[in-house]
C-alpha cells in the first residue's frame, strides 16, 4: 500500500490519560511506519470554547507535545506541530466561510450535539459554530488524504468534504484533496469513578503522566461493583471499571479471565484486583515514563521538534494556500 | 491636532466613479495630510459577496489603485495596501470569531439590511454574515482611530466597538485600540438613469477613468425632467441629476444658479445645460487624467507602491497580532 497522507490531533486543555491512549494514540502509534502522519496540537480550535481561560490552553501545549513522544510517537515518522503557528490554517478558513451557509453549519449533527453539550443557550459564540470550516482549513492544509474520527465525528468530515466539492467545482477540480474518514475504535474510555467518560474535567483520569504512587492511590479508590458489599458476594464484571481495564491494558488476559470467574463467584476481593491492576498499568506505563524521561528535561529538544514540525507543516500549507488562490485568482504578485 | 490613524478602503468589485469621488475620495485627499491614513483594497471582503466570480474582483485591484492615486492620493502621505497581503487579519479575525455571538451579528442592523438587498434567502453564506467580525480585524489591526462612514454603516463600527471593548476586558486593557467612527458626508450620487445610486452593476456610472469623449455620449444621454417635453416648457431644477451634478462639480457656482433660473423658465434647453455640465465634467476630471497617465503605463511603479504600502501595513497588523497573542498568552516562541 501506498503511503498515505494522515492528519490527527489534539485540543491542548490538559494532559493526555489512557483513554486517550486506547481512543486514538495507540492507532497513530501503529500508522506511523507506514504513512504519513501530521499531528496536530489544535490550540486555536481549544480556544473555540476555552476563549475566557486561555491559560488553560496555552499551558498545556508542551506537555500534549511531550505526551505524544512518551508514548512512542516519533518526530523522524510524524509531524508534529502547533494550529496557531500556521497562519495559513486561518487564511484558508476566511475563503472557505464564503462557499458554506450558515444553514447547514446550524444543520450538522455534530455541531448540533455539540452546541447542547456546551450549554451556550442563546449565546453561541461565531467561532464555536465556525469550527468546523476551520477544521476543512486543518485538513485541507496539508492534503489530508485520511482522518481517523470517531462515529459522532463523521458529519464534520462529511461537511469537510462537502466543502472540497463545492471549492473544486467553483475553482477548478483537483484544486484540494478530498479526504476520506477512518473510523478509529476511538472507544471512551470509564472514568475511575465509574462515570461513562475519562475527562480532566471530571478529575476521573489517570493520565499517561502519572507516578507508580499516583496510579497506586487512584487505582485504590476506584469504583467497582456498588452492589458487592462483602469480598464473598459475588461481583459483576460487566462495566465494571476495574474489568474494563484489565481488558485493555493487562499483558496476561489468561489471568485476568481467571480473575474475572473468582470475581463473580466471590472468591477475590476487590483490594487483590485493583492491586493487579495497579500493577498492571504501571507496567504498560513504565515505558512510556522511561521515554518521557528522554525528554522532559530538554526544552531545547522538545522545542526543536515543534520547530522542525512546524515548519514542515508550514510549508506544505502555504503550498496549498498558493494553489488555493490561484484557483481563485487572487495570487497576485506586485 | 495630532495626527490621527484612518483606516477607509473599497472593495475592488469595479472602477471607482464620481459618486465615489464625492462620497469618500474627495475626504481622503482632504485627510491625507493630516493624518495617518491607511488605504485598503478589499479583496477578501469583496469576495465574501463574489466568490463566484472571483475574477470580478482580481480584476479590479490594480484599477483601484490607479484611481487611488489619479484623484491625488499621495502614496507619500498615505499607505495604499491590498487586504489578502496581510494574513494577520485572518489570524485576528478567526480569535475575534470566539467572542461574538451569532445572534449579535444576526441582529446588527446593516448585516439585516444588507442581507435582505443580496436577497440570498436561506442560504445565507457564513463570510457574508461574519465579515463585520473581519472588518473589526481590518481596523484593529491598523490600530485606526476613525473610521469614516455613513449614517448606515454606523452600527458595523458599533460592533467593532464592542468586539474591542471585550476583547480588553477578557485579555488585559489597552491591547486593541477603540476606533470612533466619523461620519462621511458619504452622500449617494444619483445614477446618470436617475437611479438613486450610481453603481457599476445598474450601468449608470460616470467612471474616473472615463475619457472626455465617454464623458460627453453619457451626459448627452442623461435623464433630465422627464415632464419637460419642449425646451420651452419650465423644468424641474429639483432631483434633476443635471444639476445634482452641476452643484457638485462645477466650478462657477454663479453660472449653475443662472442657468437652474432659466432651466425653471423654460428659457433654456437640456442639450445647453448638458454641454455645460460635459464641459465641467471634463475640467473636473482633466487633472485626475493627467495623474492617471503619469502611472497609467507604469506597471513597475504601481506594484512598488502597493508593494511598500502592503509591506507597511503588513509591519503594523503583524505587531498588533503579537500583542494579542501575548494578551491571550499564546505567544509561544520554540
Amino acid at each position: 500500500m501506498p503511503k498515505k497522507r494522515i492528519l490527527t490531533g489534539d485540543r491542548p486543555t490538559g494532559p493526555l490519560h489512557i483513554g486517550h491512549y486506547l481512543g486514538s494514540l495507540k492507532e497513530r502509534v501503529n500508522l506511523q511506519k507506514n504513512n504519513e502522519e501530521f499531528i496536530m496540537v489544535a490550540d486555536v480550535q481549544a480556544l473555540t470554547d476555552n476563549f475566557k481561560t486561555p491559560e488553560k490552553v496555552s499551558e498545556n501545549v508542551r506537555g500534549v507535545v511531550l505526551d505524544y513522544l512518551s508514548v512512542g510517537l516519533d518526530p523522524r515518522l510524524v509531524t508534529i506541530f502547533i494550529q496557531s503557528q500556521i497562519p495559513e490554517i486561518a487564511e484558508l478558513t476566511i475563503f472557505y466561510l464564503n462557499i458554506v451557509n450558515v444553514g447547514k453549519l446550524e444543520q450538522n449533527p455534530t455541531v448540533k450535539t455539540e452546541l447542547k453539550q456546551k450549554n451556550f443557550g442563546k449565546e453561541i459564540p461565531v467561532g464555536f459554530l465556525v469550527y468546523p470550516v476551520s477544521q476543512a482549513a486543518d485538513i485541507t492544509s496539508f492534503e489530508a488524504e485520511l482522518v481517523p474520527v470517531g462515529e459522532d465525528q463523521l458529519p464534520m468530515i462529511e461537511l469537510t468534504r462537502d466543502i472540497v466539492k463545492k471549492f473544486n467545482t467553483l475553482y477548478g477540480k483537483n484544486t484540494l484533496t478530498l479526504p476520506e474518514a477512518v473510523l478509529s475504535n476511538n472507544q471512551r474510555l470509564i472514568g475511575i469513578d465509574g462515570k461513562e467518560k475519562m475527562s480532566k474535567s471530571l478529575n476521573n483520569a489517570i493520565y499517561l503522566s502519572d507516578t507508580k504512587d499516583e496510579v497506586n492511590k487512584k487505582v485504590s479508590k476506584m469504583y467497582t461493583d456498588p452492589n458487592r458489599i462483602k469480598t464473598t458476594d459475588p461481583g459483576k464484571v460487566e462495566g465494571n471499571p476495574l474489568f474494563i481495564y484489565l481488558d485493555a491494558f493487562a499483558r496476561d488476559q489468561q489471568e485476568v479471565k481467571d480473575l474475572k470467574k473468582r470475581y463473580r463467584l466471590g472468591k477475590v476481593g476487590d483490594v487483590e484486583v485493583k492491586s493487579f491492576l495497579a500493577q498492571n498499568l504501571n507496567d504498560f506505563l513504565n515505558p512510556i515514563r522511561m521515554r518521557r524521561q528522554e525528554f522532559a528535561g530538554d526544552t531545547k529538544k522538545i522545542n526543536k521538534i515543534i520547530r522542525d514540525g512546524s515548519d514542515h507543516a508550514r510549508q506544505i500549507a502555504s503550498s496549498t494556500l498558493l494553489k488555493v488562490k490561484k484557483a481563485m485568482k487572487i495570487n497576485y504578485t506586485f
